[in-house]
């Protein structure tokens, strides 16, 4: 392949991008494999040592209300940027590629466009985003809903974890400025074109045996919360048939999930991830079970039947149990379909840098999800081993990483030049 | 009905056991309704107030090694006592009649013995036994155990909660002597006979209208704990047919008990009380799942068939979804079957005293069910409300605790009469 396709610049370093992932994984909890959850003095390391690569990197570090860190490159001339963006925080016992890929790669393409002196037409940023990953505050995308404008102070000021701690806090303790987090928001036009480059976290790159995968759409979450509200019982004197046990009713629950999701198709999943029932002891028909539910899909079709489904089938099931389910909808986001012209554009950048690559849909939601409000989002994909992610095995192989930084750094060049 | 019956002596009040109900109300955590666990503070006070109360009626109060608080009546002649048992500790957020209808039963017939003058042959006997619910060092019936031989020294001295408590010196806390617990172990025959007044935790004698039962059989648990081990994944991005979902093979183990239960019939329970899903968390396919499963039943070849049914459907599923389901046995023990002539007897005594009564079974473990391993033993069920129990709601009407103890005093008379 020809280094010219890249205007001459030095290519992504493979060596360079493992020796960043090895110096994050230094900023975890020592007694949690690969933790670093947002807020959190690992969180705040990280950020630091980020400040001092961008630094390296040529970019001017800053740090916005809402805590994201922002690298800027000038343009040649004014204008909107180009940005590429993802996040360092873990879930819990979290993986060292989810976010973290992106945000290496992003870094490793201002290396590349520094050490080679090439000035863009437009403002370049890096943006690492405060707390992707879902927060004690009951929300997660934190960075990038307030760029773009879905979380305001006033929220921020309102939100607490259940210590007692604001949001507005926390984002203080990052370097943001809770209090004004409006200001963090940035009008749409503002940002000509936001890239991310992520692991798939599913494993149909792995299975194709290919590097790269271009993203034709993100799937979107639907989220429920489910009371189940029985009766708590003694477990040897109650009959069977004069019981109503909700975790019984819970258990109905979780299989129609999971039943629903299947029988939809069109790439429809449903995880209830989270289970609490109450009292919680062996010998106690348990009266009251909690749920999370989480379904997502690509198709609002498939979306709206799945939801459907799922609410006909929960009230069936408390009718002929005589019990109480309740549900209530956290969150019905809409799915969002990459634009056309964004996946030809990454598409032509791979086959000029000779990477296969594929067509696929994300399961996961990103950051991008809310950057797509502001500008045309691209978004990459690299193989991730077994499709493990949000656990420490995660893993992808840095190989992956560096031709995925490939790819974006030519996608960068090339959107420089078409948009000018 | 004929006072002559119960030899001349006082009725059973039901006054004073309303008023000792109240007082006993008062022994509970402020926090949680009617909370009296074992070794609580609450546990302390209530032995205190009854060891005034067993004074007041006569008895003789002593503690032996496992914290049994024992009211003794001496008899005209020695030889083995006469014994009512029953407990005064709860479940979290437990009734006020489990247990407590008992030792107040007893104590009612000791007054009435007292009040009278009556001197009875044999000695007797009232017990409050020691933790006979299910405690944080992975035992129950801690008093009734230690009597009958079944808990050891050596046991209370390794066993320890979470705080790294040993039992042995939880048992001290309650003025027992853990270290020489094997003192508390009676030898077969040196009780004469063992009688329990329980409430039914059923609602048999509730929707008959009858206010006394007359237990022929008590049910055994059967108990596993169960580990569910899937794969942690994803919930975003990991297809419906790529996981290994550790909450939704649990969901099927729950309905398999339950299913398991109703259809073996023969007053077969099964029960899942215990769920613990991890990492539990809204986006994350759960890796691992642990459930507690407790089955009971009075008939043997029943009890045999749903475990051998349980463990097969729970191989069916870890084979169908590819996941680790491993159970292990936690308790097998045998149903037990009344003496005839206990039944008898007890049926006779609430016939003497015009009580309307029927036979029934116990769903429910008791202290009887170990003290059966010392002598013949007898238990009547009085009726509580909706069969609940284990629970704030938990209710029995006063005047049923006082008609069942009017049979538990007839029923003491002739056992003393006979068995001179």
């Amino acid at each position: 392949m020809s280094d010219a396709r890249s205007d001459g610049l030095p290519r992504p370093s493979t060596e360079r991008l493992a020796a960043d992932l090895c110096a994050l994984e230094a900023f975890t909890r020592p007694d949690r494999p690969y933790t670093r959850r947002a807020f959190s003095d690992e969180d705040r390391a990280a950020r630091q040592w980020l400040t001092g690569r961008m630094t390296e990197a040529g970019l001017v570090p800053a740090v916005d209300a809402a805590g994201n860190q922002i690298g800027r490159r000038p343009g040649s001339a004014p204008g909107p940027a180009l940005v590429i963006g993802s996040h360092l925080d873990t879930v819990e016992a979290g993986g060292r590629f989810d976010g973290i890929a992106g945000v290496l790669a992003g870094l490793e393409v201002a290396r590349c466009l520094h050490a080679g002196g090439h000035r863009l037409a437009h403002a370049f940023e890096v943006i690492n985003f405060t707390c992707e990953e879902p927060s004690d505050f009951g929300l997660s995308t934190i960075g990038s809903r307030a760029m773009s404008g879905k979380l305001d102070a006033a929220t921020a000021l309102r939100l607490s974890d259940r210590q007692g701690r604001r949001l507005a806090d926390a984002i203080d303790s990052v370097g943001g400025r809770g209090a004004t987090l409006d200001s963090a928001r940035r009008a749409p036009g503002s940002i000509l074109r936001y890239l991310e480059l992520h692991i798939e976290q599913a494993v149909s790159l792995e299975r194709a045996g290919l590097p790269l995968g271009v993203v034709t759409a993100i799937a979107a979450p639907s989220r429920y919360r489910v009371a189940v509200r029985g009766r708590q019982d003694h477990a040897g004197g109650t009959p069977m048939a004069d019981r109503r046990d909700a975790v019984a009713a819970a258990a109905e629950l979780i299989l129609l999930v999971e039943r629903v999701a299947r029988e939809v198709g069109r790439a429809m999943v449903g995880t209830v991830g989270f289970i609490e029932a109450r009292p919680n002891m062996i010998n106690i028909v348990p009266g009251e079970a909690d749920l999370l539910v989480d379904f997502r899909g690509i198709d609002r079709a498939a979306i709206a039947e799945t939801l459907e489904r799922f609410e006909t089938g929960a009230a069936e099931i408390a009718a002929r149990r005589g019990i109480a389910i309740e549900w209530t909808s956290l969150m019905r986001d809409m799915p969002l379909t990459v634009p056309p012209e964004m996946v030809a554009v990454a598409e032509a950048a791979a086959r000029a840098v000779d990477v296969p690559h594929r067509r696929l849909t994300s399961g996961a939601s990103h950051d991008a999800n809310h950057m797509a409000a502001l500008c045309p989002i691209g978004l990459l994909f690299i193989p991730c081993r077994d499709g493990r992610s949000h656990c420490p095995e995660e893993w992808a192989e840095t190989e992956h990483l560096a031709t995925g930084t490939r790819v974006l750094l030519e996608l960068l060049l090339r959107l420089d030049r078409d948009l000018t």
